[in-house]
């Protein structure tokens, strides 16, 4: 077997060219006789590396000196621990806007270390719909409003940032670096490196320096982001081949022309994906048009009874990993920035040729 | 520049055969049609990775169904807090082994959490020993006993496991399968993976299981070792790639006949170089010979004005990373399980030409 189409919600598909340059020197790198998995951290060949990958995200996001770039371990349910640590005070109220599995995860965890006021939850329609932000009960005294602005599971997107007083930390996971964004309307944001990032074992946390140093006493070192941002993310010895895979990815990236470039792509494809569904009596997606996710893409078929010879034919066909996730079923199409085009068409070949075949 | 010799202390050389084996199939594994870290955690392939890294594990270790096996991230640094917070109740005291950089550290983290009974320490006569356990203090009442069996900067091994009471806790990242040891005499075994295990980004904890459940109320979920053992290590998403690069390292100590037989080879390492120092008037190592550490070895040059010279001669010879922790000076051999016997003999020869030039 070649390889296939990859639709996995993560760990996610990998641009082709970035395999295929850590593949090249995976035994011997930059000159330096060794793979850069067996140098020091701190190492200048691998300080170059941790350099030029920070650099590269700092330009494709505009990331100001105002905000600092940090490369952890544990993921991002790890730093749903680490933000209520981190940015409030014990017994401070703390926001959060639930609308789906991760964040209703984040609420849970953050309920452990914070009261937390639900600002608005989108329960009551099956996370269908983001809330409307006009409904929103915000705490005046919130040390901070958390919100996961795309639901990779349900395949639920926010089409607006929030407009409140308090400071925003977005979990990211499944939608940094899909489209453009504006970092400085945000006090956090953090993001599992799996999906658009790189391999697993790399979190992501972009954090405005002036949150920084407000960790509570009782926070793990290893938690407490001012650590990190002092060392360059190497206090103890970070994930160097996790790093330096993203480092690639971002200049990928950069060389397709930054993530506008990747925006109308990633549109061109969602839209080819949602079109075929929403023109179909065979295929459904559940979420309300506004609110539907660029990258993960949920949808069932109307005889569910067909769900299993769709995952084999597809399989057969080389599309893999379009099980739905274990918790709602059906199918999932995630469509991240390493997902081709043509692997988007070959999918939408496969779909109406099933419907015309079992329709 | 093909591969060198590489002595670095951590991120540290992975064996030939297991990088081949990586590069080989890094586009395209298992027959899946996509790379090891492009699949799901929760995917038959990368499960079947998981068990057979962990069968592994067991029979090299010889590790009983009475201990988990847990796959984490944040490395040894957040183990620092984890222990503490798994293993005592708030206010109760824990007894600590000081006996150089890493284990110093350990105790300032441990010491965030609960009161620290300093059991013993060499910092007296600079870390050039082990303290004798006749001379140790053990708090009648600590939840546990910590210690790091072999300190990777001061290059100091103990010969004995502790007899004490309490649980015995070891952080044994850069000795962790170097040689045989009786798992059974310890609570919990925990190492980062970048020196005999793996790359970066991996830090493996053994722990038996009558200790799991006795963590505090504030710990994060995912410090809590209960979390992962309850989840097989996949709470969240796990570093895969690097679960899959120690799974390849642990078949290949199998292949090679297993501790006893490392062991042996790693004896016949170091032997030859401490024999080359102890010899010599030019070289020094100032650690005492029964507290010696297998895997790194620090020495001096008498005249230390020589040492930039020997730095670059040696890395003009391809014997690289030789340079001491900052924190100590001199130079450092560390002689991990994938650096080879033909390695050591290259860097003796180097060492006795040098010696001939300069002494």
């Amino acid at each position: 077997m070649t390889r296939a189409h990859n639709f996995c919600a993560g760990p996610a598909a990998l641009p082709l060219p970035v395999l295929e340059r850590a593949q090249a020197e995976l035994m011997e790198w930059s000159g330096v006789g060794a793979s850069v998995m067996e140098v020091s951290h701190r190492s200048s060949a691998f300080l170059s590396v941790a350099e030029r990958a920070e650099s590269s995200l700092r330009r494709l996001l505009s990331i100001s000196d105002d905000y600092a770039v940090l490369f952890l371990q544990g993921g991002a349910s790890l730093q749903f621990a680490s933000v209520p640590l981190n940015l409030s005070a014990a017994g401070q109220m703390v926001d959060q806007v639930i609308t789906g599995q991760w964040s209703k995860k984040a609420y849970a965890e953050q309920q452990r270390f914070a009261p937390v006021n639900v600002v608005a939850s989108s329960a009551d329609c099956g996370f269908t719909r983001v809330p409307p932000e006009a409904e929103w009960q915000p705490d005046a005294s919130a040390a901070y409003l958390h919100y996961c602005p795309n639901e990779t599971i349900g395949g639920l997107e926010f089409s607006f940032v929030p407009e409140v007083a308090a400071p925003i930390v977005a979990d990211m996971s499944s939608t940094l670096l899909s489209r453009p964004i504006d970092v400085n309307r945000f006090g956090v944001i953090y993001a599992g490196a799996q999906k658009n990032i790189g391999p697993a074992g790399l979190c992501l946390v972009i954090v405005r320096r002036e949150l920084l140093g407000r960790a509570r006493e009782e926070t793990p070192t290893m938690l407490d982001w001012q650590t990190a941002a002092d060392h360059d993310s190497m206090y103890n010895t970070p994930p160097t081949f996790a790093i330096y895979l993203a480092g690639l990815v971002f200049e990928w990236l950069e060389g397709l022309g930054g993530l506008e470039a990747m925006f109308e792509i990633n549109r061109r494809k969602a839209a080819k994906l949602y079109e075929l569904i929403d023109r179909s009596d065979f295929y459904d997606n559940p979420i309300e048009v506004e609110s539907r996710s660029l990258m993960n893409v949920p949808f069932t078929l109307v005889d569910d009874a067909l769900d299993e010879r769709f995952l084999e034919e597809a399989e057969a066909a080389s599309l893999l990993n379009l099980k739905g996730h274990r918790s709602v079923g059906g199918m999932r199409a995630s469509l991240y920035n390493a997902v081709e085009e043509s692997s988007v068409a070959a999918l939408c070949e496969f779909m109406q040729d099933f419907e015309k075949r079992y329709g």
